[in-house]
């Protein structure tokens, strides 16, 4: 009897010759593919996979499902990888883990199998998801395994087995997308003494093409869910999402090029683009310091958003400590109610208005005018207090110490 | 015999209402300024003091202390309060502290005099840093305790005795310089739904009034100290702050708008002027991820940069915590040489160019190209025990945990 | 009309002045005292609080809220300030003030009235519970006002107005008592340099005067909830912790003795008895390791304890950030169940037997013998990749970094 | 030309068929063995490792490097793995690897080797301490690769070729020692349901075993390092470790029974014995507690021991992050100085005298007695502005968050 595999298929090259490298191997292999919002057409999927030499095909949109229960809990997290990158890669690979495991389960497959390298973060992501939700799982990564030197190599046995791959001039990247965000890799962007060239980037305008108009966007939140943007009410976060990512990257906004660590021990130049991810931390950051208190906001940003990150970049998503994290962030999110407006610009964003029901500032504490009700005799008393630590240490110091 | 009292003195209306207040409660004042790089003339300031009741009045440029031993420590930790504020009048606090006590203790002064009020942090900042340095000095605020309930009766008592001040139409901002950074508050600021008039800032254009071509500004560190800007290599810290701060300026970088928790409890709306912070921490940040590995700076990360801000911020400067962290901190710095190129943009700043002899990249393990030297076969082996921990709550979980 | 105000009552000198000198201010003294298991008879607290001039004398029994609501969650979250005190006091001035705003607001008194000083911590924990709850709450801390200097004032005072204080030679010691544990301070323990005598002990026994034979205790989680003793279950949280300290104090464990840092800026010498809650923690702690995976143990390890016993040692239990904590510590508790086997032996403690559902420990992973199920060429893969970046750094080091 | 390997040799059944095993595959093998103050003869070494095949043996004492550059720096960090681990094998690694690669360098080796399995933490301390040093080494661990699948194989493999290895009826422990702790493993330990047996302890005795009568101990530091035990004071740190190593033994102090979590992914049931570094460690944290003011020992508590244990658990000694913690660690330590006395009984140690030039306890600060120099009206306005937050909270909190 055949050994079963359900194989994580973008109809790329390197897939396609793996539904066939796999059948060699005798496996019979099922394709998955996501709609996870990157943007491209799928309707050929399937008989793409078919003439591959694949017995079964499935594609399945995804987006709402992402959006909601990955993308959402990260952006309340504040999570930024290394302080900069949404992690929008990151959160795909556990969602799709998680189909392939369901259907491997449906129709009594023994294996999975990615097309992830051994020196990326994606094998380790698409993996520990995996065992995670049903450790019995065998994966195979035909690209740690195979015989396939180069490109090249891999177009030869293409067209050798027939399998239809459009052999085009290529850019150079490598390029991952979805609603969270583009990543792009290779080629120019290797050399950390250049610039990314314009054509790397796929869903933003340079901000010197931007207009010279700047545009006032208003992002509405309940309950730390966006629900609005500019009065307009959304039923599905991914298309509030989509419909930012629009808005961001006519104005230049988004564009992330910086050095991180992968989990695998190097580092990597890595370009991203995620306009929408970008406003809606930008609102989320500044509706969340409005709404919570100076104790619960400092212990966030000393605790929350790095972990967090680390976790979602490293794959543990399918974790009790995600769970555990979320379970504090939820928690703090259920204030985050109001709405924030932003002015992008050439590729500046500024918060210029907040408002919420739960705000913490309070005017006629803040204010330095005659409507001012703080007690100034207490901050004496506070100031007094607060500093005897040091104020003893001074007065027992000595020279040697 | 007359009480002695230094009183850290800026010849505004406040501070020289303060040295009449104190010369009739029979305090001996002798007033102190400090050029911090506020970018104001200081040579009217002990004729203005004097002629407010003054004995004496010392004026004493600090640029390059501030420089040095302040804003670098602060920079070298990433030290952003609440993620966002670069600390500029937070800095000044202890090193004025510092030299009110030196004069404090060389003139026989016990007291020492401050023109903040009971609901800000600067009391904190002013108080804490004396006491630390001398437990036995006192220090008098004025602004807590005198009977003056607006502006209008301190202009009153100013004409009554004669006290020197422009009674000129004034903006109704609140702003305090140095030249790490501009801070203003109050008036149209305190309405959190409207953005800060253009009015208010001193040291940025707007975005919109900006350049329409970009400027690349090339930034060298050595040892974690900024040493060039395009080449050029500056002696003082200060003076390469401060044509940052002018190259910043003029592309509309450097703005921040936040709204935050003060030591004392409340929220307040603040609008800052950083730009050469803004450039140096860019470009520090980046120089750092570069040259530190993953380990130190995932630490970094995690453990410096808000509690480093933290402390600051509420006044702990003279504390051995403070020292601690900087031991930490420039034990990392020692690696951190090299130049990042920035693109400054209508308010926007980009990485564009990196370079370091300590670079961590290395393009052969990093790079998807045939000069690849990682060994993919490892991949597998690290995933397989990286992710063993969830594998095994797999295979034991119980569907009620 | 009279302003009335709810006292917090004990029944000693102190709270029995404070309710005849606030009648003398003018206010309608209603005394409330809480059973939070200190041991003590509470049945002639009524009849005191009304010879002394109460109008109204409230005693309730809080023990099952304390353990439950109080205790427990400290418990999950492994919270000891400082690494050493289980916050017995700290724990119990929430729930207390939490009652006296229910009852002001029961009987329409604006005022609650609470017996602690002006330099420890108590006066922290009361009134910001007691505003966190109810803002417009006034707090009259009569010790911080009053005119009494001394003990002995206070007697003539109590003598004076015919208030029925008990004047026997005292203890030298200030003690507080719940079943959560007894705090000792004053007197001989002020000097650091003494061991605290045996007569400031209440509920433990020196070890050299415990049994000469060790005694096993078992209890048993269910979920994170301590739920039986050596196989007896129990229904109520607060009868086993009482049972446990009365376990533990036959066997001299329990005994803390620290320096800590009070809120308010001082360093006091304290001793603690807390033989229950050190025998759960010590439980506790041993199945929360056993059960949790190396990812959410780490995280919770170095961000939870130390964190959360701030927090409630600084008085902060009514906040967000509790609430956020516990919604994190609850969901890992989720799989805190099974059974640890403690010895108790002349003041020391030994983990003997551990056994879980939920154990994550699988011994064919871990044995050297031949049962051994791990793949050991995996190891070198991991090391290979997880040692990358000091290898990496080892290249491109320089001498001078 | 032969290759050339240092082996680091301990003179057992595994290492000396490793040097034949070596040997056969066509290597040169020079053995290195370290006195880390394991308590064990090893003048016969040399003989043992040249009879087993090797063409040298190096046999060097590093008792004192061990305890000053390893020990000492781990203590003062109060490092303890899960809270709880001293870390005694995991701190000799590095050294060890250190010296493996000095000899390597010295005697032209390109080869090192270690006897460390594929599924312990030492394959990867060993190694990756290694690469930190010499990036271009190459690390053999024959235990990964070999063919042996029993301990009897390798005993017929040792009779075959000669090697002298004494085959006695062993104790059925794996164990490790260094005068920091004695780790023991394997046997009946890999049961969780069983105390572990008496005879698995080599250094301790069970507490029911210990003197009836206490025993105090004063043990005196200068910043930061231990230099006098009862007044004695040492020349040598890994003189006065032995030292309490054999007064904390003989009471039954020091023994640590826990279920750990290796890096490589499992959980193992471990045994220590650490009754020098317990007695340590606990003087050192509450000469620490004394003399840092409570800003400096938060932080401290909070960032400092989880993290350093962590990485020293996982062999990253070598790095800047282990060095850039030491900056903090060693700048802290330099204030801890003074005398702990401690009294042992039974397997309890009580913490009962302090004192210190450096002390931060203020009697007049911290009394209740009429000597009492705080300002307790400052009390109350400190109160009213730390819980500002909660309280402006409760003004706007809406039902429904």
């Amino acid at each position: 009897m055949a050994k079963r595999v359900i194989l994580a298929y973008s109809g790329g090259l390197d897939t396609s010759v793996m539904v066939r490298w796999l059948t060699q191997k005798g496996y019979e292999v099922i394709t998955y593919t996501a709609d996870v919002g990157q943007g491209e057409e799928l309707s050929d999927i399937p008989q793409k996979a078919r003439s591959s030499g694949a017995v079964d095909a499935i594609v399945e949109d995804l987006k709402e499902e992402f959006a909601k229960d990955y993308c959402l809990p990260t952006l309340r997290a504040l999570a930024l990888y290394e302080g900069k990158y949404p992690l929008s890669a990151s959160l795909s690979r556990p969602l799709i883990s998680k189909k392939l495991i369901q259907y491997a389960e449906k129709f009594g497959a023994d294996y999975i199998a990615h097309g992830s390298t051994g020196k990326g973060n994606d094998q380790v992501r698409f993996e520990v998801s995996a065992w995670a939700l049903n450790p019995n799982i065998e994966v195979i990564a035909p690209v740690r395994e195979w015989e396939f030197r180069s490109r090249e190599e891999e177009v030869e046995y293409a067209i050798k087995h027939q399998i239809p791959v459009k052999i085009t001039k290529e850019k150079p990247y490598s390029i991952d997308k979805n609603l969270w965000g583009v990543s792009i890799e290779c080629g120019p962007i290797e050399d950390l003494l250049e610039e990314p060239p314009e054509d790397a980037f796929e869903w933003t305008v340079s901000p010197k093409k931007a207009p010279d108009q700047e545009e006032y966007v208003e992002i509405t939140f309940e309950e730390g869910t966006p629900v609005a943007v500019n009065g307009k009410r959304y039923e599905l976060i991914s298309q509030l999402i989509l419909d930012l990512n629009a808005i961001g990257g006519m104005h230049g906004v988004g564009r992330i090029d910086m050095v991180e660590n992968r989990l695998v021990g190097i580092k990597s130049r890595e370009v991203y683009e995620a306009p929408g991810a970008t406003l809606l931390y930008t609102a989320y950051r500044e509706l969340l310091s409005l709404t919570t208190d100076r104790f619960t906001f400092h212990y966030f940003l000393g605790h929350i958003p790095h972990e967090y990150a680390k976790l979602v970049y490293e794959g543990l998503w399918f974790s009790p400590l995600r769970e555990a994290l979320d379970a504090f962030v939820f928690t703090v999110a259920k204030c985050v109610t109001g709405s924030i407006k932003l002015k992008l610009y050439k590729g500046s964003i500024a918060v210029v208005s907040r408002s919420s029901p739960n705000s913490l500032y309070v005017e006629e504490l803040a204010t330095y005018s005659e409507r001012d009700t703080f007690d100034h005799k207490a901050g004496a008393g506070f100031t007094k207090v607060f500093g005897l630590p040091l104020k003893t240490l001074a007065r027992v110091k000595k020279s040697s110490c």
